[in-house]
């Protein structure tokens, strides 16, 4: 025990290797730049292909590097901090909301979400599309479930485009009371209309954030937003710029 | 526009797939059953091998499926709500703390940490593992740390086992005031020692939440989580038993 658990575990050889260039990373490359491909890098490290490979993998997952199409594979920027804590409480399309409103339907929602909703069983509720992006860059695609219960006064018809009946119906829900929220964060892998919004590969893992708001003693809105898990980090709390990397925790100084 | 453009985007012929096994999943298996083996459910669905494969991993990204070794491929049970919020607000190792420490160590913290704990470059700081289990599953491990000006009264000698140290050095937090805290989610992969807390693979996707506990106009304490990202959600407000899986969005009712 004492410090002996700690370091006797043993790692495989890749994530060795994934530390060596995580450093390399830091010290011989800068934001932006293209590596060398991947049989230059196994001969500068004297590794198999293979063992680098799954080395690139990794640092992909923890959001250091970013394989891109047509580009090569390039040293990531540190991930941007998305505050997605739920204070102060307000519902979507509140004046201080920076998500974009893209489109809207008429669309059954998916089974568990109906069940949040209370809606029956084939009842279409109201599906705004939203997108969010930061520096120009997308960081998040959103679907917002809303009955028409909760906006009662929102027509479904009429010839206006669907960025302008989202906007309609996110103004009609600033009639009812807000009574509170709440939100959950996991793992999932994105849908194909997500993937192509943040220009990502279909599958590629994404954090989701469902959010409830409830309004008198019911959830009026259900919201499932798909955030890039490789270039953002979701911040509840003031959390600032602190940009934790998932790396070597325990060089030791003796 | 209107609902053209929500249905009109072209999906993977994969991810067709992994609705129907998800669909089939739901009504056909129950929780904790073996999946027949890839080839028989190849055939089953009349796919290549490699589509299945896709689909099979989209599904295990989404916690759907457990690919376990010695074992085979189980239908998942839903994903545990962790809750994961800072109110109210307290120290790590607090009466109601469920985290369960299990050694210590005096180690240098990676630079990020070193950073936030403004602790100078070859500073030791106590380094304390912990674990969360909920029903008897490792869900989380964790490493704190906590320089020595957090704790003056510790000392790092003598030769009690590292839980009993590791107690000691959170019993010796108590004695600050704590003004706040604030968190951060993002994606990573598990590390050798994590993994193996965590019963999973070197290298899986899991969440990694980053604690900053702030005293006295400073960084205290800093703490790094890995989540187990196949079987947890994260939830922060009261977000109570919701359970939304990230599947098609768009059946229409018409």
């Amino acid at each position: 025990m004492g410090t002996t658990q700690l370091e006797t575990v043993p790692e495989p050889k890749y994530w060795h290797l994934k530390t060596v260039i995580g450093e390399a990373l830091d010290s011989d490359f800068s934001v932006g730049e293209i590596l060398p491909n991947e049989r230059e890098l196994a001969a500068r490290f004297g590794v198999a292909r293979a063992t680098l490979r799954q080395a690139l993998e990794q640092l992909e997952l923890e959001g250091r590097l970013q394989r891109r199409r047509g580009v090569g594979t390039t040293v990531a920027p540190p991930r941007m901090g998305v505050d997605v804590s739920t204070s102060p409480q307000d519902w979507p399309g509140a004046p201080t909301d920076a998500w974009q409103p893209l489109d809207w339907a008429l669309a059954l929602p998916p089974a568990v979400v109906a069940r949040a909703l209370g809606t029956e069983g084939e009842e279409e509720v109201h599906t705004v599309r939203r997108m969010l992006a930061t520096h120009g860059q997308p960081v998040a695609a959103e679907l917002l479930y809303i009955p028409s219960g909760s906006v009662p006064e929102v027509s479904s018809g009429g010839a206006r485009s669907g960025a302008a009946r989202a906007r309609a119906v996110l103004r009609g829900l600033r009639k009812l009371p807000l009574d509170g929220q709440d939100r959950a964060v996991e793992l999932g892998s994105a849908r194909a209309d997500d993937a192509k919004e943040l220009d990502r590969l279909p599958g590629a893992p994404v954090l989701v954030v469902t959010t409830r708001y409830f309004s008198e003693g019911r959830t009026a809105v259900v919201s499932v937003a798909t955030y890039r898990a490789d270039t953002c980090r979701l911040t509840f709390g003031d959390s600032g710029d602190l940009q934790i990397r998932h790396e070597a925790h325990h060089r030791r100084a003796s």
